[in-house]
């Protein structure tokens, strides 16, 4: 019973390594600020949980297609299409329930029991803990932060991924945008990582849910502007972030032509599909949402920009500027233990933030802050963090 | 990449096992009757899609509890407590993306990879595909079907359990009342499948979906009637059944003390939850909808009777009256094909039945009709294969 012991040791050791426990702390306190969570403050728009509501009274309430309902999929087709500038077919994209589930999936599709799955850290906790339960053994690759002449910037060094390379090693997960980091992905580095694939044979597991949360001009790079079609690359995404849907548990994955047949059975036997009614929120969504996701973006960008402009008034906070998701990952001098920190700022600040011990490798020394948010409430959040910065 | 290569063998089976292959053959057809899946005909009542829309509409679309909201699990509490005259707590209870999640999550939790568990067979496909996804083995124990003097009755010899267990088996998986043979489990049968378990250690997943749905004096009987608050039962579960929700794809778990942890955690890992808003019409389900679910028996029960009134007329059909769940499963006098039978059925009668095939050992010559379904419709579809089987 190997499997019942190790995930028994990962219930234990999970609800200690960070955000869970600063938020069980903190939750409920009068006039608390919370920015730890991955998600913005709006409601899901009333265009998407309208058609699901129209749906669902509608009766829209029997088994349908597991892969998802064709309109769902060849809205996905035309999203990829508006953002990507190629043409896609409704047949490549499954829907799963959550970008959670479609990371479980992707993972179970490609790596097995002993092996090894590589990510670059710090990273969100998720990944390397389903990579765990699933058997497979997640190998961080720690991004650089460097500094030159006051400003800073997270980086990759591919060198680093091919020197983590085994024989057992299956794939690479790439999250650009990357929470917490922010660290983008150039075109340079993901060239050189699916060169690095490709001469490897490994698989590219991309998550690029933050793809349109990007502040330099147009969407982030991506492995769709480089990719042939037939490298092997499956991507992760979901409708929490660009459509405040992060309640909804849905999310979906964009296939290789080898594993189609594959995912459909996988999302068979686990949760067989997801709620018809809920998919005519998401054709909403893909359909109709651009202009909602371009005053998200727009927000996000001001909404960092006054942080950013905040904490770096103190002189005790460092960070690089993220150029793309809506998480600023920031260390603060005199603060080692990010943990207590977060804590601390709980109780001395008002403010909830996610403490970078979750972050694993690469992140211990960091706190990560959502500002994804009404400005108001992010300036007065931003305002107590730098006077507690100030009292250390 | 053992796994995948295992992976793309069962995808390559699956469509082929028999369902699926009948829907794609009938689907569309004019007049055709689809008695194939198993699911009702109602959509899902009022009161709780309502519950979910005002809740979707409230703005119930935030990350949440991943394990449930406090109020589902109590209403579960509420519920078993009014069913099976015990106490029970909420924490016992865990919200799943379905009861094929559920089942998936306890084959997580106590089966890894060359374990071994014993089902029941015929029965529902799915549980023997997670199982083998999974890379467990699982290992089938075929219920008896013996007629006396006209009348026949499906059985299960403990025995025939006890003789295949082997130092590799982990659980047993008991679905009571059966789909498809309707098999229901008498107390002195679950007493023996408790006190083998007991004996050899080893866990029992229950599959008791079909509780209510029981036709000889109130509900099944169960094994939550006999056990130990200690004894190791993992209770999967869902809304589908009972409360016409099949499109939902919500569930849950009754766990083991000794597991709730690590089920909170296989939930993180998988979809990290349910939708707030669909758990609003869950809780509206628990605490309004045993009258609903009372009508829908007393439907079943009728339409079970109707149904076997006519094909038993012919003097051909042969099956066991169902004392539970929703399905009549028969056979044919001279059909020894189910699936060139079902593709027949189709052709000829416009009626969409399952074939046995795809319930695995002992179910090839059967064929199963689903009768949650308007009476006169049914009756329809009755006497449409009644004239098919006279037609042989």
């Amino acid at each position: 019973m190997a499997l019942l012991e190790t995930l028994r040791a990962e219930a234990r050791a999970a609800p200690e390594s960070g955000i869970v426990a600063v938020m069980n702390h903190g939750r409920g306190r009068d006039g608390m600020i919370p920015l730890w969570a991955g998600e913005g403050d709006l409601p899901t728009p009333a265009f998407i949980a309208d058609a699901a509501s129209r749906a669902l009274a509608g009766g829209e309430t029997f088994y349908t297609w597991q892969k998802g309902i064709p309109e769902v999929r060849q809205a996905l087709a035309r999203y990829y299409e508006r953002h990507f500038n190629k043409t896609f077919a409704p047949e490549e994209f499954i829907l799963t329930g959550s970008g959670m589930h479609a990371i479980q999936l992707a993972l179970d599709a490609v790596a097995g029991k002993g092996d090894e799955v590589i990510y670059l850290s710090p990273a969100w906790p998720n990944f390397a803990a389903a990579a765990g339960i699933s058997g497979a053994v997640p190998v961080p690759v720690v991004l650089d932060l460097t500094g030159i002449a006051g400003s800073w910037g997270w980086s990759c060094d591919v060198e680093k991924i091919a020197a983590s390379i085994t024989p057992r090693t299956r794939a690479i997960f790439v999250n650009t945008p990357s929470n917490p980091t922010g660290w983008t992905a150039d075109r340079e580095t993901l060239q050189a990582i699916l060169e690095l694939a490709r001469a490897r044979g490994l698989w590219i597991i991309a998550d690029e849910i933050y793809a349109l949360f990007h502040y330099d001009g147009g969407r982030a790079p991506s492995f769709i502007d480089i990719m042939r079609d037939d490298d092997r690359i499956l991507f992760v995404n979901s409708f929490s972030k660009n459509w405040s849907m992060t309640g909804w548990r849905v999310g979906w994955i964009k296939t290789h032509p080898s594993l189609q047949q594959v995912f459909e059975n996988l999302i068979q036997y686990s949760t067989s599909g997801v709620a018809q009614f809920m998919q005519r929120g998401a054709v909403a969504a893909l359909d109709e949402g651009d202009a909602f996701v371009a005053r998200q973006v727009a927000h996000a960008r001001q909404a960092r920009d006054l942080v950013c402009g905040i904490l770096g008034q103190t002189g005790k906070v460092r960070f690089a500027v993220p150029p793309g998701a809506f998480y600023l990952f920031f260390s603060i001098d005199g603060v080692n233990d990010s943990r207590a920190a977060a804590f601390d700022i709980v109780d001395h600040a008002n403010v909830g933030l996610a403490p970078g011990t979750a972050f694993g490798a690469g992140g211990e020394k960091f706190l990560r802050l959502c500002f994804l948010r009404r400005l108001d409430q992010l300036e007065e959040a931003a305002i107590r963090i730098a006077d507690w910065t100030r009292r250390l």
